[in-house]
């Protein structure tokens, strides 16, 4: 039971980052705060989406729960989040629409869109093929408000937090975030169900649902994003794991060539589609950087599932 | 028990890669061959090596042990090369030294060499302040010859394989790697006692030793290097993961960014040196991609020692 709830009602969502807005709730140091979240789509699509209503959506950015004002905390101070629990249930999405902006890793591969609809209520998710994805809720979104005059677009990370898509945020993890305004002013939303890293196709599982946070003002020194995670990670899903190494002139041209190969493996070995290939990837390969040292570079895709 | 026993004579050790080398052993698909491997000095550093000797350091690239001729490889042909053992024993070295090639991830930041010596007789290496690296060791260098004419370096990895660097390549691993020329020519060295992904000050903990690996023909199509762990894998070391996110234009930015923000924690919280720092990143921090479709990417370094 947290010490504050904060519905969506439309008074506490907001689609950018700005210092000027006000905020919904004050909090003390120490203090929990239970977050109704919109996904990412904010709540626009149906629960029988098709790729027609994909193309169709149209939001003003990520749908922000806050902004929390937290008593005391200032400019240089770090803010401890700690994440205590992430709901799942209901229906999540995950979706490829490259648009006109080219989004996503591999949008020259992927330029039609495509959406696959996932049942939450267990502890995986039933993708096609029979492939099941384990289920470990996330906030994607989580930050306080830049310094520098808003408004700010919510799609990119920064110092302060954002857009971070930090897979192991899970409950039992702490985030860290260096302070720029007064109070903080924190926010949080783009609920996932479960990720790969890199979240290559643009969507995780997208799910609405609750965030429950709690916050703290820590003397660890941060000068942008650190984490301390609940414990060892393990690759997403307990089957085999199977991997595909990419390589390149540098991490960017390599990362691209492990996700071909992947993609190309699961085609290759499990059924899919190229796109649900791709958007499989997006929600549970684990993308690790190999070597950056030997003159080429190796970056290794894995997938337990 | 293997099948065969290659030993580190010189007549068994190249420096190159060449399509030409005569093999030094045959095999039949099935067997396997236990690989007596230098160290990627070659043996050239003494136990008690100092930052002059590694200065002093002049190898004319990995020693290879082999080649070995797979009896009814052709090119197009799968390799897998399953890995069963890896000794480690004795003594280890980790070292930084860009010299003018500027190597490394950080040259700017570490232009002066330094080294750190391993006692590799127990399961993990101890390192300064107390901190213990599990050990968990691989072959950072192996694969077949290319079937472009050589000489080739042994630095960059290729489609073939090379110097992979791949951490997760442990006893229980299965590499695939396509074939090039008849026979395959395998040859592997650069054995790995532990190595966090990477390896970002040009070296693991690197060490002389042995490795065993099976050979054979598989039906896996593949066109570059695959593989299988183990099983699921988990941060080096076993304690809480600390972890710092980079961010930046792309990836490789960003996991600069990360790997700066690592060193810096670790000498704020560790009472490490920088240099000991960019070490202790290179032999024990994975290095995951957070996200890569944020226009802003993220990637962060997790260390669990």
């Amino acid at each position: 039971m947290a010490d504050h709830h904060l519905s969506r009602d439309p008074g506490h969502v907001h689609y950018d980052w700005d210092r000027d807005r006000d905020p919904v709730l004050d909090i003390d140091p120490g203090a929990s705060v239970t977050f109704e979240c919109f996904d990412a789509a904010d709540g626009r699509l149906p629960d029988d989406a098709t790729p027609e209503d994909v193309a169709a959506l149209d939001v003003p950015g990520h749908a922000m729960t806050g902004p929390v004002r937290v008593a005391g905390a200032e400019p240089g101070d770090t803010l401890a989040v700690d994440v205590l629990d992430v709901s799942h249930e209901g229906v999540g999405w995950t979706w490829v629409y490259p648009g006109e902006a080219g989004r996503g890793f591999l949008p020259d591969e992927f330029p039609r869109p495509a959406v696959h609809t996932w049942d939450l209520d267990g502890e995986v998710g039933h993708f096609v093929e029979g492939i099941e994805v384990p289920l470990a809720p996330f906030p994607g979104n989580l930050g306080v408000a830049p310094a520098e005059p808003g408004p700010h677009s919510t799609t990119p990370p920064r110092r302060v937090g954002g857009n971070l898509d930090v897979k192991h945020l899970t409950a039992g993890a702490t985030l860290y975030l260096p302070v720029e305004v007064a109070g903080a002013l924190f926010s949080v939303g783009d609920l996932h169900a479960a990720q790969g890293d890199g979240e290559v196709c643009i969507t995780a599982v997208e799910m609405p649902g609750e965030v429950t946070l709690r916050f703290r003002l820590s003397d660890r020194n941060v000068d942008g994003p650190e984490l301390d995670t609940a414990g060892p990670f393990a690759p997403a899903g307990d089957g085999p794991v199977t991997a595909t190494t990419g390589l390149g002139d540098d991490i960017d041209a390599a990362t691209r060539d492990a996700v071909r190969a992947m993609v190309t493996r699961l085609v290759a070995d499990r059924g899919l589609a190229p796109a649900e290939a791709y958007m499989l990837c997006s929600v549970a390969a684990d993308l690790k950087v190999s070597e950056v040292v030997n003159d080429t570079v190796a970056v290794t895709a894995y997938l337990g599932v």
